[in-house]
């Protein structure tokens, strides 16, 4: 069977459905789950809302929103030609962290109007993670929703990859004994997820950030800059990707397939990290920079090769976290302690499930091992309670008396 | 432990979530259920948007969407609310019919915003059904919503009661060896279940219905009526519930409780009807009509008499039918088919756990048992088969080639 029939074949039905958590055979049970019972916890969550956190799933329950205006490589396909992605977010959810997510996509595409239907529908939910919405609209649906709404709201596609990326930035600038004030980072395609990256990188004190479009370097010079690209314009006489490649430590490719040239990883400075994350085919293959060069940290969005940058390391716990202390949003730190906790991840011995699954017999923190297996059930622990005490300590938190390392042990009894 | 206490204890932590219908455990599915694989479902849907319908599981999904305005008795008490409502709902979906179905409870009351935003839902969903939306905006939103969106749509509160009471009505009729274009219906309640009964009602072929509010008989003088009850205003002397009763062949109570009394009772036709629907305490209690005459067949809301009238027994299965032909809207047709469909139902043997659920030894076609128990299995062919047959017949079903008895011989298969 082809690849296509293949995963044609594994979606026939869909991939997700709704599980019934209380036991309901009888006329008893029937008359709890619906009226007369049900009329009890309608009253009250009526006397203080917040008890519906208790009586009904909102406190484990996300939604998956998308317009469907960038989904996948694909573009503006529609909102439900998306619904497949939706999905298999909301399998990941479950499966990962055991957090229910519905998904939802919305034919409407509109910023504005898209806001104000997220804004009705938060009630229902714990948290919500757009997906897929194109840039620059997705910057301020997130923005304008996080301000009206009282639960977490995270832009995935913006904010994943910058958790993962800079966690394994973190390793490889540890690795290669760097100092990250002093690095040069060249970010390729600025997208939602190019602009997220490079705000984190600077929150955890990179300095030196040339981001380049589809026009080249991005400078202050230039006319034709929406808001969020002109806060990373620079002065500089730059103005092509490989002008910004001599000497830079880092590559964040998330443009298109082979951009990166073997000049431009030779003119890199000595153990450059090369995150080429275009998929299905990378800015540069990971062989092509072998032959040029054995000193590079290489990642890439693909499960065959080292160092795969997989936003399902990051999204599950990070929701996990934010639903389990009842956050009203998720904050800059809570995404950079995600972050921490993935990169210190990588450094403990891997679990011998993990080398079986990719048939490895080992894998060690370094060059090739800077960012853990999606499959590290660990992660569900370490993620997940890093951001919820990330929660606390800004103030965004729900829970009172929130213990840390209670809620750990809570989730080990949890793991898979 | 008191009702209450027993009712929220049994609501703790919610009582719907999510369940992965595919097998995801390895790097290899995990490319299936997400990137990359998940893109060719994604661009087959782009090509032939009912793909939908076979790549994910939009068509065994459906949206019970509130905004709170009406939620059981207790009337306007706010989106978040009415979330173990909804969420009861669906788990209803689930247990009797296997439908899929997310709550969502919006924090948004004006009309035309709520049709906006279930129209922009559409995509994600097989069907929406409408709940506990007050009147007389739910009239305007199911009919706005309906002709916007090409999944069917259906309030509920509206046409669940009056389905399940015409079913009831034919079997009383049947009963009683009356004919139904001479009886005489009083409807006591003009909102959105009065209103949608009376329309069924005539639909069957009731001609004399006189309908009162809280000012009493809606006729052709009141000058403070809104259009849906213009259309049931009449010339006549009745002024008020006890002058309508007079002779009446049934009496359909929507109201307050305690609101009927002996004297009205008294002045009823023979056989007469008496649905009395208030909740928890109806209109009149069936030992006080008990105490007047022998000959009337008699209804409540209420599982510990008989002849209860649940809506559970209705919208399960006609879901089940609009979504397995793929149904485009819930057409006059098919509400009439599912109330006959009950009907019949109600003149078959009953199954020996049914008896057993209830502690009954016997329960036979008759003056007290003239609609079918909840957990009577068969209403899940019956009901369903004569939906989707219907909306067949109406030409609202996308699938070709339907076939009924295959069609039942596969419900027969997945019944409970």
């Amino acid at each position: 069977m082809s690849f296509k029939d293949e995963a044609l074949a594994y979606h026939l039905g869909g991939k997700i459905g709704t599980n019934v958590k209380v036991h309901c055979e009888s006329s008893k049970e029937l008359s709890m789950a619906y009226s007369p019972g049900v009329a009890e916890p309608c009253k009250a969550i009526e006397a203080d809302n917040e008890l519906a956190y208790t009586y009904t799933n909102k406190a484990n329950l996300v939604a998956v929103i998308t317009d469907g205006t960038a989904v996948l490589g694909l573009g503006d396909i529609g909102a439900v030609a998306g619904k497949p992605v939706m999905e298999g977010k909301a399998v990941l959810f479950k499966k990962f962290a055991g957090v229910d997510a519905f998904d939802i996509e919305l034919n409407e595409k509109d910023p504005q109007k898209i806001v104000e239907i997220c804004k009705a529908l938060a009630p229902t939910f714990g948290g919500i993670n757009l997906e897929d919405i194109k840039a620059p609209k997705c910057f301020y649906i997130e923005q304008e929703l996080q301000k009206a709404v009282d639960i977490p709201v995270m832009h995935d596609d913006q904010h994943g990859t910058a958790i993962i990326t800079t966690a394994g930035l973190l390793n490889a600038v540890e690795i290669s004994g760097k100092d990250i004030s002093k690095i040069k980072i060249v970010v390729s395609g600025a997208g939602a997820a190019g602009i997220a990256c490079a705000k984190m990188y600077k929150n955890v004190g990179v300095k030196n950030i040339v981001m380049c479009d589809s026009k080249g370097v991005i400078h202050a010079g230039r006319a034709d800059l929406t808001p969020e690209k002109v806060e990373f314009a620079i002065n500089t006489d730059e103005r092509t990707l490989a002008d910004a490649m001599r000497g830079a430590d880092m590559f964040l490719g998330l443009s298109r397939p082979g951009l990166v040239t073997p000049e431009m990883i030779a003119s890199m400075n000595t153990e450059p990290i090369i995150f080429a994350l275009a998929n299905p085919v990378p800015e540069i293959l990971p062989e092509e920079v072998a032959k040029i060069r054995t000193d590079a940290i290489i990642g890439t969005g693909r499960s065959d090769y080292p160092n795969q940058v997989n936003n399902v390391i990051g999204f599950p716990f990070i929701f996990r976290g934010a639903l389990d202390v009842r956050a009203k949003k998720i904050t800059e730190n809570m995404k950079i302690a995600a972050a921490k906790a993935i990169s210190a991840l990588a450094k403990e011995p891997v679990e011998r499930d993990v080398l079986e699954a990719y048939g490895l017999s080992e894998l060690k923190f370094g060059k090739d091992y800077i960012i853990p297996k999606p499959f590290d059930r660990r992660a569900f622990v370490w993620i997940s309670s890093a951001v919820a005490d990330a929660a606390v300590k800004d103030g965004v938190a729900r829970v009172k008396n929130f213990d840390l390392e209670a809620y750990k042990n809570e989730l080990k009894g949890k793991m898979r």
